[in-house]
């Protein structure tokens, strides 16, 4: 398969308006995701999308060219264009893939996709360090990674997390507080793979830490398309289907 | 368990615009379908709502009130009120059980649900006939049916089907022009069970059909919430969670 | 429906091999899980069967009149009658529900029934406190819970556990160690339903615990038949298939 | 990732017992199978082993040197030792890939991990036409085929397959005499992926047809292992978990 072209959303407010968090990602958690995909020799174009220039640089024309989007929001979620959310989702029935992140779960496109109002789930910010377990070994995105990683700080999330049921469940997190999450999760939405990830709260570097990286990487394979576009052929008229029994090549 | 409480929203458009289907379903299909859970012991009260009164009957209290809503649309989904599909898909994610049928499959309650933009499918109009095979035997969708059974004559459906993998697959049936088509599902949003079903066409007299309305009785048996409406603790704050370790009674 | 006619399977050796836990379940733990659902209106008859009787009393006979199955095991799984777990699996398939408890999950029937070698997790014997939490609002097994319970001290089990994606993930538990474990999962064989419910060392008096009690008793409901003994029609031969059409009355 | 290593398991008996198998299948189906996978250019060794010879080919360590293991088997599925099958079935869940062919619904190693006693299903021998239709648009199984292909003439099979719900449904099956079946359906066992596909009785040239080579060439692929023998860390003692929080490389 040729490269792997892609896109990254990040609402990017947060490290413009609090220098702590400007401190720590000084050119955007998009570009930590970037620098973290930017090596895998897979890699194709990576286009950077923030709130305000999303309209434009996240057109058809670059969905239609975008293998893998990742998407990370969170205080500005009502502020995403409706017209851009409905592309994606488009796109997303049609194949491409998507990685969200975090504070996503709450956003336009995720809740979408996936028919919650919400995307609710609890949430504390206190520190509490995190304890990532793999239940599903031997799936594509937990290649490399051991049983259970420790991220040493994070924003706690706990169930009930409103999800449909998982297709898969990839990660499940343990919080000191006494939480339990379902950190990982796989949706297919139409011919579109979407992977949720929770971990990377703002306000600590977790988008530098390797295995967070490697599931980064590890994501952008698996959510990748195998297929050119996916057109539905919708039938209608009366006439019975043409069984063409011929392979496209 | 108490009575349960069932609300049926019909479009109501054909049958008042074309003489063969108003002679069909002469009260409109909403009544065919409250006829055939009419007599089951269980029932309570039902509410009939179509496109010219939804936005009234279909009220919040209303919803608060009901266990099981029906849903047929087919030419004027998108003259549902907008208010109205918010409404339901919340009372959804909180335990209300809602059955979708036929060409609900591009009703805007159903596409929110699932996540999907579109709910596409191949379709024909050839009085093919139909045999809807059960593949999920145990379910109690399917208690009381023999492992097949024939539709004489309905609207063909066929994959690929634009849906999210079900959570139960429960019918897939047959036509004879050679389209398959998951035509029983199951999918669960929040606290809320979901089943879409496929056969009844306007143009055919299939909401009389036994075993279409024992499947209909079945669904509401099936759909119906066991506990009282679910109101997530969503946390917040930086206070652990408070466990009550208490069995609410 | 009926009255829900239970078997209960428990190994009972440490109760009579240790003091301890024989003072803990003077009477065993079957006769505890009895106690748990006897006074539910819709029990039907009690049968208990252990390793020392399980070969006469769990006959085919008995299985037939049995709508729901408990099994509880540790160590002596290698010791129960290949046939007697024959039996076991095929009337589940057939219909009659199976709720698994603690370490049943390397039982014979368990692991046969979901193709796991093993059924394999991580475990520690550590006195720690456990947090059960409900991630399947809205569900028949969670009826009445709160959303996270404590169970003050078990034995410590942890991903990860060798089974297939459970149907639906009920509850997933913290344990102050630091592991998380899916403690509650269905599953669905042929036409029988399968619950697995992870607390319950012997060492400890989980089976008095009143949301311990509640899930077993949830439990029985959620996994009674709802059809007479299923028998599949596996056709044969070359005629096409008869499709009565007829509801089975 | 490098070559696939594959191992093909044929009974081998039809087409030395029958002259017209033996006419179509003139060095069996197994090697048929093997030139489907031949051209591929990350394929591997390629081993071939048949009822006679399966106890010394599959040995533990050609096993271990295998990434997908195609299974064809029919008249002798109780004469495979059970040794095999254990072996089989454990190196599945230490992630080598599993594709099942057509009759293999009822051999050991896919009850074994499946659950299911029998694998039955409806069959009839007719030679009926078989549309296979595309259910999991995007998946890459489905990679380059049409919406829909014929198999001109097959054993037909049907509904009620007495398998649990398929992690993902990839094809149904039409066929003319009225009956359905879930075609192509995926399994997960720890860490392994199972591919159940229906098409090709041994009277009919069916693994000489382009779109069913493309599928068993997909198939390998998708089923490849990604990690590693997977070796489960089982815990045990009272130690908390070590968390490395390192990355395997």
């Amino acid at each position: 398969m040729g490269k792997i072209n892609v896109a990254i959303y990040n609402e990017y407010y947060h490290e413009r308006h609090d220098e702590k968090i400007g401190a720590i990602y000084p050119k955007g958690m998009h570009q930590a995701i970037a620098d973290a995909l930017s090596d895998d020799p897979a890699i194709g174009n990576i286009v950077l999308a923030t709130l305000d220039d999303h309209t434009t640089v996240l057109s058809q024309e670059c969905l239609d060219n975008t293998d893998v989007l990742y998407w990370w929001g969170h205080m500005k979620h009502r502020e995403v264009d409706d017209e851009v959310v409905k592309r994606v989702c488009l796109r997303v029935n049609q194949g491409m893939g998507l990685v969200v992140l975090h504070s996503g779960h709450a956003s336009k496109v995720f809740s979408s996709l996936l028919g919650t109002q919400t995307g609710r789930l609890r949430w504390r910010e206190s520190d509490d360090k995190c304890l990532v377990w793999v239940v599903s070994q031997g799936h594509p995105i937990v290649e490399g990674l051991p049983p259970c990683f420790e991220v040493p700080a994070d924003e706690t999330y706990g169930e009930q997390f409103g999800i449909p049921e998982p297709d898969e469940l990839i990660f499940i997190s343990w919080f000191e507080g006494g939480e339990v999450f379902r950190s990982g999760c796989t949706f297919k939405r139409g011919a579109g793979k979407i992977f949720y990830f929770q971990n990377g709260h703002e306000t600590y570097p977790i988008y530098y830490q390797d295995e967070v990286k490697l599931i980064l990487k590890n994501a952008m394979h698996w959510a990748r398309p195998y297929q050119k576009k996916i057109v539905y052929d919708l039938g209608g008229g009366n006439a019975p289907p043409k069984v063409s029994g011929r392979v496209e090549r």
